[in-house]
């Protein structure tokens, strides 16, 4: 595509891919409304106030019907929005339609380049001369990373007058990172400290964006406060483990139609995502074997009745590999030599480096057919047996199928807004230095209540003895810091 | 479309939605073919002494992927094809088109008209002057009726002078059927005689089109032998359940991406379909509500943790209703009123009209909008409330997501290519009668066997001396006719 | 014990255990009667009309509190009874000695010896000058057993005076059979011939006594009517599967306290029984193995996520074993050589040659600790490693636990009491010949009908319009006697 | 029984049942070590250099088989060791008997009055003259309290004369505790200060207990070091989760012989108890309902398919009603009075006030019939309805069974065996103050890697790249402090 912002009627700035696809769009995005509630009591509860009034939110974060009932509750709440995708193959094009016409700022599209990728997440921070967004909600960290590594460029720059230089890295995508600091650095040399100063603060929902933001807390690095949304109870045991019990079947059936009754089915990792898709697989009538490195998660895969072994124990005999780790070089292309012909290798934890991408594209005589977008099969020239990788490694959930359901992307979201909030009202008090934080549990516990109504639910009231009994109050929260769930 | 046969290079006729798909159609054959191995055994074992030679077979079943490895597995055997499908939403446009270019004669694309759809199905049937098939494999048994509606019209024609008057019925889609063969009477009254005399037989997959075949026997009016292919223990007992166990969620999840845990499900027939619908349901973390007539079903629904209620009990509860009956009127109009906003209302049992489809799009006031292809939201003028209906009422599976996966359809369609072998290599010995038959147990455990390698399985043995004391043959059959697996 | 018949102070004759448990064990009837809903309408429904007034019926069944229940059922319809247990393990002597004191001649203790055990048999069938019983209520066989050898032997006896010789076998206990025949030939030559003349027929429950009598119907020695209550869906698709899903952990537990989650278990064969058993340890998270020799029960394994693998393949790395198969040298003592040290090793299926008893016991040097009652420990000299067989081979939800529970023993046992009831009131009209004949479906579904108030359920009623839709009466029987359930 | 102290032949101190089970007791313990590779792996490590030799440890804990092996380890690795009972039902007999012949003073019985119980934790907490115990393995906080209430009352006494008035308490079991203390205040006033004095530290494995303990480190008033075993992952995430999966099915199979397949179960509270209770049920073909105060479990609960209602909502349709919360007032007699005639009631919880015996037993007119021991029918006079009640509402998996089963007690008892190694270890250097103490999370997984190898699994490796990704040391600990398993 070409790289070129386009305008709304009323002057938004947009780039998606086809915005006749925008009452399809509409059309999702109030279904999913329904199956929403934290979201809707969020816009019933403050929307009148107006909380967000004058806040700037950038969003990295895949842009989803889901992602866009998250950002009509921010703009419903007050705050003005631009939006970019964390992932190159997450865009539902009919939902960034639908938000770009209707109510937010909108740079994503199904099928970005790496290249691409960065340009709209560079345009989803540009909020003009004024400086950057007030806000984050962040997935992955991307958005994060680039305003840290620009201000490093730009501190170098003004000490040292040395510019990035992208052949620095091996890492591709870190290469059009440098890439896009550099050329920015000639026209604005204080971009990202302009930004920076603006920030009142990030909130991040994955396991990988939190371990980042934990890594430059520790180093002293951190330059605004952060929430970390993902290790809210109601974030990481519902969002990482139900959803994708939902998604990974989802992904596999879309991308392949492959019966999954009667076949063995490796999971590498068994945290929270491995769970939900090991129970997912193991329901569908597979049978389930784990790798693990954590010797706790492999008891708890045991106790399940799945099987613990390495990834060499099984490879060849095994028929769908997910990975799910949060680590890299899980599967690499000497395990994907041995594995049997047609077997199914995608990766729904992480980067695709879980996945040696890398090491299969360059593999000397190896053939890619794409059987269809984000399927494609590639032959090994010794054996002329192929496997067949979803979402060229990428999440496979988003890439292949829609991501996670609504229901359970309330759950996460409803603490992105709620986490936003806290931001932003607290941006004058000095409560959030430039740590990392979590969400006090009684807000976790406020989340799961407003959505239990839509399910049915009656929850029992603990008697001001039962509350005394057990030393908690009687409206909560219930549970100690460290309880598992 | 134009209703206008085309013409392959070679000269054989189709009419499909877009023949440019047929590379794609081409890969996606060819993925399936690994998980297939009884069609591909069926080649091997048979396709050299070509037993089909001289042979023109006939097929009105959903033109998927799978069936496009049925279709080549009965040309390499020797047979001339033509088909068509069984339901106007199953045609996988990109499988018709690489059969139509490929292999057979194909008529078939997603979304006909029941005009188009009936239209199709006389063109499968029609073999030019020397009559029609010799052979015919079915699905519902459009292509039998057809034939019986067409002889009987003959011969009162011949009697009468009589023709069939469309309006004699209420029924529009008879109303199609009578009027084809009203039409047709005037250039050619004797045409479905003809076909009847070349005809060896069918084979039959349906449970619905096996009871049609048992109703003609029982009144004598059954035109040619048929084999009962749904009853062979690996059709019933593997298609019927573990099938749907795997398309009823494909199908919830791509036409409407709602999260099914937490959802209460009320699915209605507990019998094979409705058994493996449950069990997907319960499973992805529903409350499944069963509706049953029969006690013995319900007693097995219960013994499984499910509750037993009427829909009326429930039917302002529930989030998703699936009918799996096989009967008429299971959701009516004034239940689909009484539902809860954006509640779910499919079948993938039988005939669309286990939903009022008649009653909801009569209703007065109603509103349709259509999201997408097969995903409806109807609105009540009363209650502003929407229900989602999926492909119009028709099976779901097939018209939302692509059917039952090659794995399971392999057994039945190995069931298929046997039936189909017997009926030819018998048509001369007077073995099957003008009446329904089933597969005899040895087969049906050989169609298990072959699919028993693929799943890496080790059978074990039975001794002489152990076989004696159980008194069965050492090779099987191992089970009495009325054991129930 | 002495074997001598006790009376009660009314005269009737037992030989129990301990009559002091008689308050204990009226107390588990009472309960059982509340579990037990089909039973206690029979009560309703029968009891004022008395059938069963003049007919003396002989059990030879699983002397347990379920069982009390259905003796109840027998006399409160008007019937006199005597019984004894069909396994040496199974009777629950506080059962036995409330039905010795309150209702009916018992002779039944859990461990009796063979010996006592054919003795036992006898008893029951011994009704004093006047000949033997009216009718049989069998399970396994041996009451039809014993009569069919008398009076084969007696015929031989009477044609040429040879009496049966107990060295003609090697079977231990078929040589207490005859020895039993042949002492009684000396006092009364035509024992066994005046019971078959006054027998009117026998209603057995189980797959093995089934089995036994379609040999006796295909050889021509049957010498009275049967009526094959196993293949009653509501018996050998409850019982057999729910009963032991629920009893075989019921089992393991209480013999050995074994945590299942975690564990290798190998379930041989894949029938009812199997499934429920696999089932039940794969819902304990343990991982299962299935060994099968039939491929369409293997294919339905693989479907669940279970492996099907040979015996061998898995002997050394299993920790639980389990035999379902009905038939003869399962389990070796040569796999039991190999297994690890405290692996279990049971049988649910059928008689304890299933595993190798003799084979164990006769092995050189084998060591044997008995841990508790049912529970033993045997050590191999070579490798001083053991495994823990359960109730001595023999069934082990009998001899380890209470067998199945009430409620689904009430489905099997009122297919007991309507084929009773049917055998005694056509007992002058000729219907029942000297064949194996099975319950018509309508009675099946009443049976079904009888336990679904207990649950809670809401059975749906057809119209008229759906029942002439799909060809079955309004009120049932809703399916062909082929259907599968 | 008379409390008099027995001795062995060498002047060892205790109190059982039975000594003759010694034996049969000796036999199971020898089965459960094989189960316990945790225990056994410690013997091994620490066992050659008696790290324990001249502590003495008082035990308070469910004197069963499984526990019988943790004393033998501890008195492998040197200790002395004297021991009771946490609950009064709780004791195998054969186990007390084994210990008490060959290893520990053991004071134990199924069966206690609540006088004896608390007479046999004086006994094991009186180690002579010299003062009390070193290290305090405790389950439930008793000998904890017993300590702190009677260092409490002699401070008082010393400072005041005054002694504690029993009557100052409502509570039957807390006048008990006053009484021994206040009798023992008269002949050694500085008993308890004496223990103080000499106590090193305690470890407890409750949720119940350790909630004791964090409220007397809040107030002040924690008399030593206490480590929190509970809480480590692989004692709360396991025993109480798994083991109240297998053990909760067992006790209902053994007290009630009751069908639980087609039932409505009630479990009160979802924690993992709850969780553990819900997942055995609904496996085992139940219907559940879940009653929950906080709306995070309830929405965990509803993600599985659960209902969650209030306890009124379904008091009167349920069958089974099992107490987990930890909390006081779950089911009160007005509950009882409406539930179904012999519902069955029990609590896998906490203390016998889960359900309110109290009211139970003064209920007027109520009538208790005992079916066996610990199965009471008690019914009501107005509707001569009865409710089944287990173990008199304490522990039923302990009161109607065996406990948890060996190998997840192993994983518990492991983190007990290493809380005292490290107290003990540490008892000079000051590293525990008087405070609570979780392990350190490289311990929690070496208890994990310790019982891998028992069920077969190969544990994956991480590369020091790979590890140093994630920012983890390759040997572990490789979760943050906060993650929730």
């Amino acid at each position: 595509m070409a790289l070129v912002v386009e305008k709304t009627t009323t002057g938004r700035e947009y780039k998606v891919k086809d915005m006749s696809q925008a009452d399809f769009g509409r059309l999702e995005i109030e279904l999913a409304e329904v199956e929403m509630p934290g979201l809707m009591s969020c816009r019933t509860e403050f929307g009148p106030s107006q909380p967000f009034k004058g806040a700037r939110i950038t969003g990295s974060l895949h842009m989803t019907i889901q992602t866009a009932v998250l950002i009509e509750t921010l703009t419903a709440l007050g705050a003005e929005v631009r939006w970019c995708s964390c992932n190159i193959f997450s865009t539902q094009d009919h939902a960034a339609a639908a938000i770009a016409r209707d109510s937010a700022a909108v740079f994503a599209w199904k099928g970005e380049t790496l290249q691409e990728y960065w340009w709209c997440t560079e345009r989803a921070l540009d909020w003009g001369p004024g400086g950057g967004p007030d806000l984050i909600v962040d997935d992955g960290g991307d958005a994060t990373l680039l305003i840290h590594e620009g201000v490093k460029a730009e501190e170098e720059y003004e000490k040292t007058g040395k510019v990035p230089d992208p052949n620095s890295t091996d890492n591709a995508e870190f290469q059009i990172v440098l890439t896009i600091i550099r050329d920015g650095l000639k026209s604005d040399p204080k971009k990202y400290a302009r930004m920076k100063e603006r920030l009142v603060g990030v909130s991040e929902e994955t396991t990988t964006g939190v371990k980042r933001l934990y890594q430059m807390q520790a180093n002293g690095t951190l330059l605004f406060p952060a929430i970390n949304v993902n290790d809210s109870v109601t974030k990481s045991k519902f969002d990482n483990l139900y959803g994708c019990r939902h998604s990974l079947p989802d992904g596999l059936m879309r991308a392949t139609d492959v019966m999954i009754a009667g076949k063995v089915a490796v999971v590498a990792g068994y945290g929270d995502v491995g769970k939900g898709c090991a129970a997912a697989l193991k329901q569908a009538g597979a049978r389930v074997i784990v790798t693990e490195i954590d010797p706790i998660c492999a008891l708890q895969a045991l106790m399940e009745g799945l099987q613990v072994l390495t990834l060499e124990d099984v490879v060849s005999e095994a028929d769908i590999f997910v990975t799910t780790t949060g680590n890299k070089d899980i599967i690499m292309v000497d395990h994907m030599k041995k594995m049997k012909n047609n077997a199914i290798v995608c990766n729904i934890g992480h980067f695709d480096n879980e996945i040696d991408m890398l090491g299969l594209e360059t593999y000397p005589g190896v053939k890619r057919i794409t059987i269809k977008p984000q399927t494609d099969r590639w032959i090994f020239p010794e054996t002329k047996s192929g496997i067949i990788v979803l979402a060229e490694g990428r999440l496979m959930n988003l890439g292949c199928a829609t991501g996670h359901p609504s229901f359970v992307m309330s759950c996460s979201f409803t603490n992105q807004v709620i986490a936003q909030l806290e931001l932003w009202n607290e941006r004058k008090t000095g409560k959030y230095e430039k740590k990392v934080y979590v969400l006090p549990k009684h807000l976790d516990e406020k989340v799961a209540a407003l959505h239990l109504g839509k399910l049915g639910a009656n929850l029992t009231k603990l008697s001001k003895d039962q509350a005394d009994y057990i030393s908690v109050p009687v409206e909560g929260p219930y549970k100690p810091p460290h309880y598992r769930y």
